[in-house]
């Protein structure tokens, strides 16, 4: 499409249709991305972030080159677009497929990294860049200014890593990961909402504990309609049996009540990134198995929602990649290009600190807090190498919440808050592109492979619950008689005390398989070896 | 959900997320649209159609209450999201689905249903309208609002009436029907698109040969892009063998690719909709068939396609609905109460005749044509009976052709065309209302049924080429020898005068199967018995 034709297609239809030219020129450059990416795939260096994020730069560059320098509607990230349609269907997704008994077994684990982390993250960054920034000569940032740019930098990507850590293969380190990376999403956009609302012209030694306060009430209530909706899907379509009519209804109702669970989380201004994770979970638990036998296939194998995310995940890189070339807000920026780098050197450095401050202190924490159960599973060394590393990429949701926080509507004129989104931005390209870049090399050097590489197995559900894994669980019996019950209760009494987050998970399992599986859906405990 | 809170929240989301409500609203809605419908399934008066348009109107009502009379943008219908966003997933579905044998065989009568019906259809209603309008006192529109009003009426809802018809049971009648509502859609955009482009200062005898001829290229140029992009995909989908690596990869792009095609027609104003129906059969009949073996049975099932057409549907249904409670441009119309309901009367009254026009003279026409095949397949007049009425409905596609022809975005401030919107409205309730209502009792009335009802099945795919319908088809060899050959090409000779359609059709899968399959993806012939 040369300049000429792409010219007057613009004025053609800029007046009938004004979507269609960049609607298209994306879908085109997504498909380019994805047979890209599959070229890539056995690369050792490259994975699709890092394809995407070029992909997009280089296309940005194409559209810049055609439009003559002027920034075209195309390149600007839309906050709004992110959250509201491209998050819900990654996260609700990454709910859907987790591995449950492994996330529940780990999740102290999980939400220590994922919250603690993120407060001491946050603390530490903003505490450095107010430090810091003056010292460089970049000054003119408030109070709020200071705190926000600690969340938006606490919030991680660990989509890069996951494309390399295998399930499989470890799935302690997997379940860690990608745990932290849910949890740290939803704490650092709650986070950054609680920051938005404290009053600094009264602030006092209570409002850290009132930011505490809100944070715990949001992550609560966020859960609680998480499952609710989850649950209330589930028994609608176990109630009203739709399987037996119409395979595609309660696909469309699962995926219409979890947008919905997101959207009502929104609404009341809670974290819809928790609410839909939680939603996924309860729905893969349950609802995922009140539909006719071929469309659980279809559920189980996860296409129709691995495939919204997958879409959804590419075209946010691709997006970020177009983003970058957004020369408007270069230009606006007070810093100039020494400048820019000292700031994006320095905070890049705070993240690097920020995420070794909790990762190692915390992994000792949860070795020793561990040393007593019969688990062999401790995080050694060179896993909490990988966790720290798997953290220091930063993405979308970080430039996000830059947009939400230094412009309006995708707009900023002035200097300092263009400063502050060109930073976020190199600190997202840098992050992503050098350490994305040194990850495979760094996790393939830490863990070698035992067994071959499965890339190709990626989508099979490996078989459920592999015996290693189940070795480590107390046994469930089902065939139980009145005679033993009274030893059973002292063991489990013992076990409590020894092992609570296995003892808490095994009543769990009897309460599910007692009352919540004939009510909201599941299969019967004969034939359901795996949680 | 009470007024107060509902205005509290408004005020306090407006300003940051105004789309979450509407959407949410939506949402909920569309979700009470499944459940209601599915409880309604056996119901013997109301399908689907009708309970979205009721739910939509019901909710209008609320919203408008709630509003306090305060017309909301939630209701006003948009004509550009119904064709970027909504049609392409209805269309492309369409193209999946369609049982390629059975459209393929009827090509012929389909064609002169959709494009030949279309024309008559659109000069009955338009010399109607122009005649009739003046006597009513309806008066100021012009020569290209009467030919636009006949193009907006002749576009048909078959959606209805195919809820009702079974595949299995009435293949051909199903075909036809199915086929035709394709060819209708995009035959009246077509036509629509051909008269905004007619010069009517400089008319003469050359227009309507002018129109007929642009209407030909638009068709032509359209079938092969969508048939282009569809067989790009496949073969990009086969040369790298995605499925080996990623089962929603694939999928990804073959969701994209689709939107893609219709992107590219919209782009150079050809028909979106005839484009991505193509790019649909050509999906179905190779890429769908270079993915993984787990894959290939989901897009088979079509379950992500289904779900997208499904909700799209309904939700396309529920706007029409909630529209019809938009009462400003009410207010604006030019028309009374009484005068509303003659015009909408006569228009009523002009689509019966235009579709008796052309329905009842080409089936004859068709029947006399295939005398001498050996088909049995003769639509007899209780199947012209149910041709007739599957066309009567009009439906979104009329609404969105109206708000493109009769508003500016939606909001029109001349009463004039704000009287033009009203009893297109009018129509297209009335028409899904009351005839959608009948179709159920007429269908049972005209064919009662042999089998038992088999609703259960309606996902389930028939087994491939049941042994009847294989019957009438000239059977495949493919050993042949070459002293067969001479005898052979003197039958084909024979075949090709007497039985067109198949001889043709005969040909195309020894090309098929030889030439295009290993290329682009398929079955081996040997266990390939369905086209």
């Amino acid at each position: 499409m040369g300049v000429g034709l792409t010219e007057f297609l613009s004025i053609e239809l800029a007046t009938e249709h004004p979507q269609v030219i960049p609607i298209s020129v994306f879908i085109a450059i997504l498909c380019l991305c994805f047979v890209i990416g599959h070229l890539l795939e056995e690369n050792r260096w490259v994975n699709e972030s890092i394809t995407a994020i070029l992909v997009g730069a280089a296309s940005g560059t194409v559209i810049l080159l055609i439009s003559k320098g002027k920034s075209s509607h195309i390149l600007v990230f839309d906050e709004e677009l992110f959250f509201i349609y491209l998050l819900p269907p990654i996260i609700f997704n990454a709910g859907f497929q987790v591995r449950k008994k492994k996330f529940f077994h780990n999740f102290l684990t999980i939400m220590s990294f994922g919250v603690i982390g993120v407060f001491i993250s946050t603390t530490i960054i903003s505490f450095g860049t107010w430090w810091l920034f003056p010292k460089l000569g970049f000054e003119g940032l408030t109070a709020r200014d200071y705190l926000a740019i600690g969340t938006i930098f606490s919030s991680t990507d660990t989509v890069c890593t996951l494309q390399i850590l295998h399930q499989d293969e470890t799935p302690l380190l997997y379940s860690l990961v990608f745990g932290e990376g849910v949890v740290n999403d939803a704490t650092s956009v709650v986070l950054f909402n609680a920051v938005q609302k404290i009053h600094f012209e009264s602030i006092n030694g209570l409002t850290a504990l009132r930011v505490f306060g809100n944070f715990l009430y949001l992550f609560a209530t966020s859960t609680v309609l998480g499952i609710g909706v989850g649950l209330v899907t589930s028994f609608v379509l176990k109630a009203l049996y739709f399987g037996r009519h119409s395979t595609t209804r309660e696909l469309a109702i699962m995926v219409l009540m979890a947008y919905l669970s997101y959207m009502l989380a929104e609404l009341f201004s809670l974290s819809g990134i928790l609410t839909v994770f939680f939603c996924g979970v309860l729905m893969s638990h349950y609802a995922s198995y009140n539909v006719t036998e071929s469309s659980r296939i279809t559920s189980r194998q996860l296409h129709v929602f691995a495939m919204l995310s997958f879409i959804a995940e590419t075209f946010i890189f691709l997006y970020v990649g177009t983003d970058a070339l957004d020369f408007t807000k270069w230009k606006t920026s007070s810093l100039s290009v020494a400048g820019t780098l000292e700031v994006s050197s320095v905070i890049t450095a705070l993240v690097l600190l920020g995420r070794a401050a909790f990762v190692f202190p915390l992994s000792v924490l949860t070795n020793f807090m561990n040393r007593n159960t019969q688990r062999s599973e401790t995080i050694t060394f060179k896993h909490q190498v990988i966790i720290w590393w798997a953290g220091l990429m930063r993405g979308a949701v970080s430039i996000a919440l830059a947009f939400k926080q230094f412009t309006f509507s995708g707009v900023t004129l002035d200097p300092l808050n263009a400063a502050m989104v060109t930073n976020t931005t190199i600190v997202v390209l840098f992050t992503t592109l050098v350490f994305g870049f040194l990850t495979k090399p760094l996790v393939n050097y830490l863990l070698p492979h035992d067994e071959s590489h499965n890339t190709g197995n990626r989508d099979k559900q490996s078989a459920p619950g592999s015996p290693k894994e189940d070795a480590t669980l107390p046994l469930l019996s089902f065939d139980e008689s009145t005679s033993t019950n009274l030893s059973r209760a002292k063991d489990s009494l013992t076990l409590l005390i020894e092992q609570p987050v296995y003892t808490i998970h095994r009543y769990w399992r009897k309460f599910d398989d007692t009352y919540m599986r004939p009510v909201f859906g599941g299969p019967r405990p004969a034939n359901q070896p795996e949680c």
